[in-house]
């Protein structure tokens, strides 16, 4: 993720007109060599080893966390009682109980904070967000939500350390359900309102695996997959559902919502595409509308090229900076702030906990 | 439905090669003006008011019912007690006890039967359960169905009456639950094997609605959605979901199914392409492929046109009949029988019973 | 084609209200075996053997031509010169010069005629000429065609006789100028208007092939692919190609229209559905709509089964007679009727000269 | 263009290890405050106003042209004899005279050189090449492509002057030929050879336009809608097509290509996607792929982020220009060198002669 936040603070600028410009004071890795090596190539000024020194240098304004999901809430907190802006890869905590004494901290400290569901920034996204929030589709009825991956089928691949950290509980905190329905559930909460209960399953289809480092192997502590049911307080009904055993799909988030008037669906292997479906089209002529979304009247679109040529993956996160830095100069809180993760948070806690007590729990 | 069987009867033989020839003898309506007309229309000898005297006829070997869920198991059992061949509309019962007495009432006289799943038979998914046969997929990780439509949508829609009767509970025995999901339940057992249990939830979105017939607003009985989570005997976790309150979507019947080595996905939309992944596949090449179901090596279609002309929903229904044709000149038994659409019926029962105490129940 | 043809003539009753209903009087093939066969499994009442009996039968009032092209001329001139109604497969003759005697025969005679150029009967098809009507798309720029299949790319596969007459020249006429582009041209003709002229270049890919009854190796009279430029009598431009040498394609018809303000776009292998973009839809969401033609409001649909529910090929001819024997009960002409078919005759003439001459055609 | 090649320029050595860092030492612009303010964002060293100092710097080694076609000839010229590496936006020039004199110019001068057809360097026509370099496909019988726009439609558009330079024909050289179809053909050399013979024919739908700068209505000099017929040199046959009006298509640039044992099509509009058919899969699973070229082992798809994730437009031009400084460091040409773009402005003028004279003319 550090490739991705650092395109994106020295990609913004260039697209948009804001009113600060990122300057990359410091890179921190404890593998130095690393460090220095990634500091060359993205243009950091210096290095460091240690999260503690960079978050009391007197020269940086803004602490942005990319590391493991363990690691979130020491450097979080002290950069906020540091008094830096914060910005988080999600999920913010490995459970809700760290999330909420982050956003405490944050929120304590009076510092500007944001969390990278950067999904919300898709442009199809967007524009799906601002139809809703012009009352197009009536009454909800319907959200669902897939992640799926096929990653870890192999029973040879193995487990933590390293790149395999989303592999080992201890530092994930949970597996598909805090790696990957926590997107689906952030963009759903975002569009659909809160959700006021769950029911979930949860399953690891491969119980034991060699660890990466030790080479020993032991039981496997995260979920490979992990669905449920929910009502929202709206009373729509939804399924979610992640796993990394869907042979096939490599990253496919899909969403879709019904209403009673339109329906739109999205999915993150054609991100420049919104399907919407209006039913007060003419009776013939109604169908799914396959929207490319690269015109200039498209959230974002006007920053980037002409019609019909779309953008990808990084952009999310380029968007992301940028609404961050405009909302930073007019003093304005941008979303997800903590807070909004947190809530994430307290979701899948519930589907953890359902799953383990095989009830209905509310949020 | 009479349209579609009686429209089986007629073509099966046409364009397959059949031990028996339908003979269309008499067509049942308690209103016998529009049984005359149907008996016109297709060319049914003759025509009856009261299917008491129907399933008494000498000249007469086999009873199809057509007729709203709660006659099936009356005539069911009446037709098998006369020792008739009995074909029956899906779902069997209107719950698992009325398909209970039915299944044994057909084993009891030994008579041929066979229940009116019909999307076994679109080419598609036949060529699915026989690739699944071959072992091609390799442990199953995940089965996902849905079945949408949207024709409930307006409060305006009265309940109850002719062709309304879907809407009331106690002639159709539940909503969306035994109408869509059992299709899909249907599917999926056969395909995937048993489930062992499920964790449902169910919503009537408008809760009264003008009676058809007296013109009284009343009390919706019926679920207009239905959801759930399910395992499979096999390991296997899955979601289910039907609705009549998803816009845009007449009767999209989606499935898709995840293994080791393969996915597969089909839906009703385009119910002549099956869409395949294989992982065995080379590496840069491997891809959704979707397969045009119209050659001569796909099931059924030698008995169609040439390759590259699709064929429709109507086709179902007339390889089924050929099916049990067949299968009844070889006097072996034709799937689903009874006892396989029982085992449906065990599974919505326990769905809707899920749903209503808020737990997982075994089926 | 006289499955197609049978099966029209038998369902069109079923599903439509008629005027009249076709009776099975005779079935005629050379091959008397053959002929019984056909007329066992199809009802019809007598065979014969040689067309002249036919044409000349009391109880006969309509000749339905489905033999090969070289002897459809002799056949429908002989059955108009008799009083008969023709209804002949496309296309009309070999080339234009027989077309042009054969609608001078039904014309002169004044009987009833029609060529079976199915697609036009297509709901989507026939939906997309509505609109045309309608005037919804302005102004036309462009039009596009192609018809493509893979089955004659072994140069194993033998020519001519029985199943294979159409890679014989002598019978077919032409190669996929006269099979495949005609549906092309017809349709074009039917939504866009007269063709003014035409650029061309054919290709024999495979010169030699072994004679299938023969057995000996000759060369090859057909085109076996062919494409051409056009510009239409309203200004637009257009490209229409056929061949049967693009892999991966069995029976890809496809048509896409361009007008100032809508475009539409259609294809058999998912004939089910009507692509269609609408400029004067609001801006952020104009997108291609797929509209899956299986309501009550679009053409044909209601006398089908209920929205959601796919129909195929075959049912393009059931349209075809229905609409046929309705506009006979009004004593209107049912189009495409002969002098239709000739049209599309002059421009696969014209686009043969062209390509042998390397230059541009008028029709 | 200026915006996509200094992007690329500063993105290509953060996602790539390269032999050389480019160094953004100058941009020029007539308008001094406007280079200026490019300089600003892009991280310009200085700004020149008038291109002819900029090309006798000695600090300047390279010189990349993205101003409009009529300014192409000269600066490359004088660049090369100045011995400054040229990089040069398509097409080469406005007409192959000017392209062949740019070509001698820089072949003279023994300096590195390359043209900016970007879509070589989209990962899915590039592993397109590479499959057709294995030999995947046999024997090619057809190859079809078409650039479809509709920017163009309204009368109301203004031609020519600063943004609007592409409807000016002394500037562009031609309308979609040199525009659109330049593109298509230089894929189409590059994936399948050279371009033996061509038939074409162009129009100009709007005749007259308000000039942007001048206020007056004059006769629009270039072609609005091209489309040509061709045969390669290795016995293919083509269709081309590209117009600015087609309504509903932004920017879709479509290729084909049918080959004896294989197929494959790909389309700007989804460009992280490849369709593959493989004849040689077993029979009953023949279907096209959807390839999500997202993975490690597509080509240049290691240096983006991980399965699944996709890349869009700005990066075609990264890659090319990773792709050049590769080669630059190994004292080898990188493709398209000037060369081969002479080869499409070649087709490009023989398709305007054609459509000219109305005649078949040999490339």
């Amino acid at each position: 993720m550090g490739r991705a936040h650092s395109n994106a603070f020295l990609q913004a600028g260039r697209f948009f007109d804001l009113p600060y410009q990122p300057v990359l004071k410091a890179v921190c890795s404890r593998n130095a060599e690393r460090a220095r090596s990634f500091a060359d190539n993205w243009g950091y000024e210096s290095v460091e080893t240690d999260w503690r020194n960079l978050v009391h240098r007197k020269d940086v304004d803004l602490i942005d966390i990319a590391s493991p999901n363990d690691t979130h809430a020491e450097i979080a907190i002290a950069a906020a009682n540091a008094g830096k802006i914060v910005l988080c890869e999600k999920p913010l905590g490995r459970n809700a109980a760290e999330a909420q004494a982050m956003t405490a901290a944050v929120e304590r400290a009076k510092v500007a904070n944001m969390v990278w569901y950067n999904y919300r920034r898709v442009p199809a996204v967007m524009l799906l967000k601002q139809l809703l929030e012009e009352g197009r589709f009536g009454r909800i009825f319907h959200y669902r939500a897939k992640f799926l991956q096929d990653w870890t089928i192999s029973p040879e691949l193995p487990q933590g350390g390293e790149a395999l950290w989303r592999l080992d509980a201890a530092v994930a905190g949970s597996g598909v359900t805090g790696d990957l329905l926590a997107h689906a559930i952030d963009t759903a909460l975002w569009l659909n309102g809160p959700i006021a209960e769950v029911c979930a399953m949860t399953e690891t289809f491969i119980q034991e695996r060699r660890h990466n480092l030790t080479g020993q192997v032991q039981p496997v502590g995260i979920d490979d997959a992990s669905a449920f049911l929910a009502r929202f307080a709206n009373g729509s009904l939804a399924t979610f559902e992640a796993t990394r055993y869907a042979r096939g799909h490599k990253a496919l988030y899909t969403l879709e919502i019904n209403g009673e008037h339109a329906s739109a669906a999205w999915d993150l292997h054609d991100l420049h595409r919104l399907q919407f479906f209006d039913h007060r089209d003419q009776g013939q002529l109604r169908g799914w509308r396959s929207i490319h979304i690269t015109d200039g009247d498209h959230p974002y679109m006007k920053h980037w090229w002409v019609p019909g040529l779309q953008i990808g993956y990084e952009h999310t996160f380029i968007h992301q900076i940028a609404d961050f830095l405009e909302a930073l100069g007019q003093s304005k809180p941008a979303a997800p702030a903590f807070r909004d993760a947190l809530a994430t948070d307290l979701v899948t806690d519930a589907v953890l906990e359902s799953a383990k007590m095989r009830q209905w729990r509310r949020v």
